[in-house]
Order: structure tokens, then sequence, then C-alpha cells
């Protein structure tokens, strides 16, 4: 089964947003079994929707179409679809009602443009979207699926794995069994993780391992396909178990882990509490910390110590040890550490001092310089490193390192 | 000039890779006033790669073709062009010799399946690849020009800069200009903003106004064409204008302009100093606020004061006052606000407290309930607010009310 994917919007064509839902939607089907026989990619355009679905159609079985379903003017995806198959538009009144609904219960002024998201063409079915407003619609075209789905990737993901998924496999009369694993790894490059894993033998029939570099972590996704059911599942299990093998000290996680998560759920499980003192991630490890519904339980405060006095008020850094190893070292760091530790009363104190650039730097400590120290009941360490990325990079993977180092630390890894 | 691009890959097809170069490639033809007929994205295979050829030049001015160039066996964008277009593979001796010598420079052995990377369609001129190893090339169809790239990202953006753009250019006698600005607004929605604007006369010829939703924001892009560049320019103004008019209230920036960076900006300039208490939003307003370089001239703390004795104690908060009223309470917020700028002796303190859920409800205050107050020399303000997202669209869109307060404070706008 080859499905071809249609993305719709001038945001697109005008290279203005990344169009990131055909890739996710590919990976879906991938992940299915299913093929991609290719993806159009085209304007808020009747004649250049028109063109795209029939080109599509000409060489797919099934057809998911993303884009275009909002309220205003410029959204014509459905008006399209329905000119392209001939149909007429209606306006469906349950959809309706529950547009209102949604408005009412979000707080939002119906205006009736929005009436628009409740018409469809005629013999469609109604896709829900759960994460949003607009509702998607499926088609039949001479017996091959066409779904129709919003371009927003948090709604277009929801739906597309919720309702197209099983709507596609209906129509397939051979069914493939199919198991899949992510293995999320942090600490080496997508070029090293490769070349450890050139020795093993990974070469398991109807097995495939994808990469996916999602900075600062590299993905691997291992699929494994078959028709019998024992078979796929053992060959995904044993190479997986391979794979760990290999890289079992740069592995955090496994599907939908978070690095953040995984640290939550340690420090939960444990009852231990978490201060946090940063300065060059500006908030960003408490940010990422606070994303976990229930960290309350365990981080008691983060400060974020921009200027060298909140260092010496909300961390008890001696403003002496400031001036003779400069804010951003070693010494500091520690002390921030420590200082938030013992000032929150807490079992841990984590710190972040660094320079994130563009301006700051000196010849012995350039931008890109950062200290990350962890304070605990069995001592207090720190890290200094030197990162070549942009300001919000440095952030981002100065964060994770730190999460990182407290994540070895709760699992009792030294290094 | 509609021009077509055709990206080849397997792995585009099975979403391994995120194919950045389309958008890349369309937001450079776009700049020249060019527009994007449509992109094809189509695996290693001959037929899809002819059948996307065919499709692209029914509808294009020209094309643009990336991916498939390397030397291995799957690599086969060459010979299917050459195949389609009906005409013989030749090896060109200037680019093998200058290929073997980058392979001594790189100090890479050199092998034989490279060679094929000197092998060109009859006819075609070469386009040289200053960052890497295989050349690509440009042919003519029916007057149509074709230009053929690799697909390693930062090879395919030099040599379409450099190599296609002055290309394309010779090709074209008539140049249409090209002016675009976007208008960013936030506390509307887009359907309000649509009606907003739909009692104003903006069907101006050439002009054409996208929204484009960017949680919590939308973004409206207007772009004006035609002939003349007065004309095209004039018209653009004219427009802003007229949404200006109508949208002033919402509207905190322009083109790449965040919020963030305007309020950064205002305070820079004014010379006045910050400091955030955070509860719900969990670091995030003082990391978004760092992101921006330069922040530590401003910003003298952030703290997150998750608990309530860090509110106690960080932020001077009477534990009586958070007994009675509750951490999340107006009182509180303020007190909050207040305390930050007193303790960290800025000119301004801006806080939030609420219930980012999904637990932690209560029927008075229910699960998106969020208190901010913004504290400064003329007094402390406070708002509540009732949000339904998730958690994390509520931390995005509480800090985004608390930059906005800030900002509409900076720029002296009382609502």
């Amino acid at each position: 089964m080859n499905i071809g994917i249609l993305t719709i919007g001038n945001e697109l064509t005008s290279g203005m947003t990344q169009d990131t839902n055909s890739s996710f939607i590919a990976r879906e089907l991938h992940a299915q079994g299913w093929g991609v026989s290719a993806v159009i990619t085209v304007g808020d355009d009747r004649d250049a929707i028109g063109g795209g679905l029939d080109y599509l159609l000409g060489i797919s079985d099934a057809l998911v179409v993303t884009g275009g379903l909002g309220p205003t003017a410029d959204d014509i995806t459905t008006a399209a679809v329905a000119s392209v198959f001939g149909l007429d538009l209606y306006t469906d009144g349950a959809v309706l009602k529950q547009l209102k609904e949604r408005f009412d219960r979000l707080n939002i002024p119906w205006t009736e443009n929005n009436a628009k998201q409740a018409m469809f063409p005629e013999g469609a079915g109604i896709i829900d979207n759960p994460v949003g407003i607009a509702c998607g619609f499926s088609l039949e075209r001479g017996s091959k699926p066409v779904a129709v789905m919003p371009g927003v990737p948090v709604e277009a993901g929801k739906m597309f794995s919720d309702g197209v998924i099983p709507l596609f496999r209906d129509k397939i009369s051979y069914r493939e069994h199919i198991a899949k694993r992510t293995i999320k790894t942090f600490g080496r490059t997508e070029s090293r993780i490769d070349q450890a894993l050139s020795h093993e033998n990974l070469e398991i029939p109807g097995v495939s391992i994808g990469f996916y570099p999602r900075f600062p972590e590299i993905h691997l996704v291992v699929t494994s396909r078959g028709e019998d059911r024992n078979n796929v599942e053992a060959n995904l299990r044993v190479t997986c178990e391979r794979i760990e093998g290999k890289l079992h000290r740069y592995i955090f996680g496994y599907d939908d882990d978070t690095m953040e998560g995984v640290v939550a759920a340690f420090l939960t499980d444990r009852e231990l509490t978490l201060s946090i003192a940063e300065s060059c991630t500006g908030g960003l490890i408490t940010d990422r910390l606070t994303d976990v519904p229930g960290s309350s339980v365990f981080l008691e405060r983060g400060v974020v110590t921009y200027s060298n006095t909140s260092k010496v008020e909300l961390l008890g850094v001696p403003s002496s040890i400031i001036e003779k190893h400069g804010a951003v070292s070693e010494e500091v760091a520690i002390l921030m550490a420590e200082g938030v530790k013992r000032l929150a009363g807490t079992d841990i104190g984590l710190s972040t001092t660094g320079i994130a650039g563009p301006a700051g730097g000196t010849g012995g400590k350039p931008v890109g310089t950062v200290f990350v120290a962890l304070s605990t009941g069995e001592g207090t360490t720190c890290r200094r490193f030197l990162f070549r990325w942009d300001r919000r990079r440095i952030k981002e993977i100065s964060s994770q390192i730190a999460l990182n180092m407290l994540r070895k630390f709760l699992i009792g890894v030294v290094d």
C-alpha cells in the first residue's frame, strides 16, 4: 500500500513554515508497513490543490491531506476538495454544536466565520479533533480513502494516529504485524553511534533501524515487521538488546520518555528534593522540570541568578570568590550548587554558569564555556564544557547535560 | 515566474530526515519575487522521479531538483533525469580530475564508485559545489531551466544561492517586485481578527494577507506584488496601516520581532531593571527573556518559587497570607511581584502563580487559574485568568501574558 501526502498552505510554499507534518505522517505510515508514493506541497490555491490531488490519486492507494481548514478566507481546502471531487458542501449540525461548545469552554467569543469549520463535502465522514477546533473529514475516491486534517502539527499528529491510521487499516485485507521501539540517547554523535553499532549483528529479517537526531539527542527507532506476531516481537527484543549492549551508557529513555520526565520520576520515587541555581541556562532547566506534572513534589525552588548580587544574596556565594575567579568559574558553579541546596534545605542542588554569547567571551573563557555542578549528600562535582553552538542551543545542551548529570547520580552511574 | 521543487531521497519519504532544502529554496525564490508552483518529494525511484519531473514541468517555468547525487547505488537522480529527458550520460574529464583532487585534499581514499559523480546528461552545464564533493548540473527542457543539486543542505544552499539563482535570472525578462511584512499580534483569536478586518477595505490589487497562528500568537503576513516597485511598496504600506488601524492594541511586533525581544529592547532603552518571581510558569518567562542577547543588562534575577517556603524566604511573602488566601491568589501574586522587586532592588517586579494542572484544582480555583502581577514605580496591578489548555500551553500563554503586561506598561498603554 502506497500513500500520497498533500500538504497545503502558502506558509509552506513561501518557506515561512517548515512542513513537519509530512515527515511525521511518513514515519507513522512507515511504522505501519506502508510506503509513501510522493509528498506534494502546494499553496492555498484551488487549481494547485486540485492538481496535487489528481496526481497523487493516480499513483497512490490512499491520500492524506493537511492544512487549510481554518476559519479565514485563505483556508480553502474543504471547498477545493469538494469542487475537485464534484461534491456539494453541507453544514454538519452536530459538529456546529460541538464547535460552539468548544468556544464556550475555551471562553472564546463565537463569530459567524467559524461556522465554515462545520462544513464538509457530501458523504464525508468526520474525523474528530480532540486537541483543537477544526475537525477533519474522510472521503472515498474510487475505493481509495482520502483523509483531510488541519495543518497545526499537534492536531494533525493526534488525528492522524487516532483517526486516520485505523481508517486506513480497515481498507487493507492483508495485515502485517508491526512492533516499534524508540531508543533515546544523549552524549554521542550520530556517526559515533553508527560506528559503535557497525560491529554488531543487526541484520535481522524484517527489522529496520532509523536515526533521528533531535538536538541535543539522537533517537534510534527500531521497527520490526512480519506476518507472525511472536517473531516480530522477538526480533524487536533481540535487536534492542544488541543496541543496548553497545550504547547503554548513552540511553536515557524509550518511546515517550523525556530527559526531564525520567529525572522527575527518579526524584519522586526516591523522595529526594531538588533546588536549582541557573545562570547561563536562564531558567530552562527549571522550565523543563516543571513541564512534568507533579514536579512540585520534589522541586523546592529554582533561582536564575543573572547578577552577581543575586548570587551573593540568594546562594550565599562570597563576592570575594566571584571577584577572584569570575562568575563563570568552577569555584562559583560549585558554590552555587552547594548554596542553593543549603539555603533551600534540599537533598540535591544543581547549578550552571557560563557564557551563552554572542558577546562576553574572553581568551581564557570563550563564548560557549559552561560549568555544570551537582551537589548531593555525597559531595559536589563540577564539569567544564566548551560548546560551539548559538545562544539558544548552548542553553539547550547545557540544560540537558545538567539533567543528565543528575540522572546518572540517581541511577548510581559514575563517569 | 513559478518554480517547481523536486526533492529526492528515501530518507525523506520514510520521514527519517526532515526535508529542509525545499523550505530554504522556497524562501530564496520568494525573496527573488518568484513563486513556488509545488514541492514534490519522492523516493530514490526512477518512475517516481520521472513522474515528479513531468508533473512539475507541466505547471512550472523552471525546476529545482535536490538529492540522489551521491556515489552509492541508491543514488540514481542523474541517471533518472537523463532517462526521462532521453539523454545519454557522459563522464566529464575535468570534473573527474577535480573529484580525485578533492579526495586527496580531504585525505579520503578514492574508490571507483565515486567516478559516478563525474557523469552528467549530455548537454548539461556543471554547477560547482564549493563546499562538498558532488557537482550539480543544469539542463533546459523546452526553454525551461532545470537545476539539479545534491541533497546535503549546506551544499544545496550554497549551490542554489551562488549557482542556480543567477542561472534562473538569466532566463527571465520580466521581474516582479515583491514586498512583505509580518504583523505579530497577541490577545485576539484568528477569527476575531478576521472579523475586525472584515469591514476594512483590504482588497488592494496584488496584495494578499495570510493568517499564521503561532500559539499563543497570530501572525499576519502581508505580501504585495507587482511590476512597479513604488506601487508595490505603497500598496504594502497602505494595507499595513489599515490593519494597524484596526488591530493596534494587539500588535506587539513585526517581522523577526519576538515578544521577549520587544520587551528586552524597551527595558534596555529605558535603562530599567527587572526581577521575576514565577510559580506556575516554572522559569519560562526568565528562559524566554534570557534567550535575548544582552539580557543581563536589565535582568537582575528570576526565582521559581515552587514551594511556600521559597515564597517566604526569597520573596518575603508572609506565610500567614499564604495560609489565609492560598499560594494561588491575587494577594500572593501581588506580594510576589512586590517582594522580588524590593529584594532584588529592581525598578520592576513581575510574578505568576497558578494551577497548571493536570491535578491541583479546586472548586473555586480550577486547573488553569492563573494570576499575573506587575509591580512598578507606579504601583502593582494583578490580573486573573482561567485557561483550558494543557500544562505546557498554560505555561506558554501565562508567560506571554506576563511579558505583554510588562510591554504595555513600558509603552504606557493601560487596559
